[in-house]
């Protein structure tokens, strides 16, 4: 019998064309499942927690694959790491339950947007947060954005053409704050919920980033929320702003019962 | 008669082949020369208070240039910007004296060096910090560069093949600290002299790192200084570590006297 396999991994997304297997093109599921493949001797395919955008960044992505392999997690990891290109870093890997599904079983997940508003472009971090030219008030987009707290339906923030059928997700913390790493100029936003709707976090910030510049008043958050149509919200924003923070899992789920839906 | 502009720039070395001007390859000096022509109308030679090896950082490289152009420096500063890549970015632009140097006028330099120890590389950091897969000792490295403060010869920490005829420098201030930007992993290492010698910053670090790592004792820093031997030396370490942080310069020469060398 297979073992199931739970693996942590951050990615710098700016070179991948998202996360999602694409023929022909550079995907971060692509090269995990090469290196797996390269480290194992076996083909596998992977299932991660979420589909990121291209350019979208995460610093603990979580996947599941199954596999017959033998070698011990810490040595597995290691060989991983060994095949997967600089950009990317298996965290840890270790033994889950036969039944874990890191899409089916995950049960809240935590986002961040790192804004620069500085006067001048960030040599160094063009690729790692979204620059805004125009001086955002940190305070009142964080004031905004608790409006967004508790359970919803969260359809203005979701982009057109989405499969989903339910809009309704709980956001179980949102803010942001200036000075991230003692930056002055680097604003982080982080949000966490039971799940995300497409481009939910970027379109969140287009929203927010027209109430810190001053467009719109602080109550607009709660206006576009309530107006369930994705045309009262701001625009979706740059992906390269955008990190896939952390994603929490349950205790395993009870032999027999159903996947987590 | 041209006006003598004084330039500050930042950029990430990553993409370039060094600061110094080479035909057929991408170089710092070249991308901001071609900017400054595009800017003014006019072809421009620069001169960049030291010459960056390829993949080194800048965040404060002074340039001084003669121009022609009657705009004023801050439409100077946005017109220039406009047309440089989004990873080289100009601070400021202003007058300075007719006879301004960025080279003969610099009275110190600062450069910054960041480590990376943690067990696993950052993908985010790969191209901004040197990554040391052992643990380093931050205190004891920081005692053991006590030792250059001070005027000595630095031939130990030259590389050969430098056309420089004196190897005495003074050091002014020197250390290194665990915690840069609230990051547990990452070390910052920092160097203020009256000049530096070739590869001076990247030898010190090699250095330093045989000692924080256990390898040699806090007192070899001593021994490599006084043997006078590039041999004694630790390796020549990676450029992407390297950041040119600051050059401080004086005031402007009194008229008729000589620069100063």
């Amino acid at each position: 019998m297979p073992r199931t396999l739970k693996l942590s991994l951050a990615y710098d997304g700016t070179r991948y064309a998202g996360w999602q297997f694409q023929p022909e093109q550079l995907t971060v599921q692509g090269t995990l499942e090469a290196a797996i493949a390269q480290a194992t001797g076996q083909s596998v395919r992977v299932v991660g927690s979420g589909r990121t955008d291209a350019g979208v960044h995460a610093l603990g992505q979580v996947v599941s694959f199954e596999t017959e392999t033998a070698l011990p997690c810490d040595v597995l990891q290691r060989a991983i790491n060994a095949w997967l290109p600089a950009d990317m870093v298996v965290l840890g890997v270790e033994e889950a339950a036969p039944r874990f599904h890191a899409i089916r079983n995950a049960i809240t997940k935590r986002y961040r947007y790192l804004l620069h508003d500085g006067p001048l472009r960030d040599v160094f971090g063009r690729q790692y947060a979204w620059h805004v030219r125009t001086p955002l008030d940190a305070e009142r987009m964080h004031a905004a954005a608790q409006h967004w707290l508790g359970r919803h339906d969260f359809s203005s923030f979701q982009t057109q053409g989405s499969v989903r059928t339910s809009t309704v997700r709980t956001v179980l913390e949102v803010g942001i704050q200036r000075g991230w790493r003692g930056e002055r100029d680097l604003l982080a936003f982080e949000v966490e919920a039971d799940g995300f709707l497409y481009n939910m976090v970027r379109t969140m910030i287009g929203t927010l980033v027209k109430i810190g510049d001053g467009t719109r008043p602080t109550q607009w958050a709660e206006e576009v929320l309530a107006a369930c149509d994705r045309s009262a919200a701001g625009m979706t924003t740059p992906a390269h702003g955008l990190y896939l923070v952390h994603v929490q899992y349950g205790p395993p789920p009870e032999p027999g019962s159903p996947n987590r839906a």
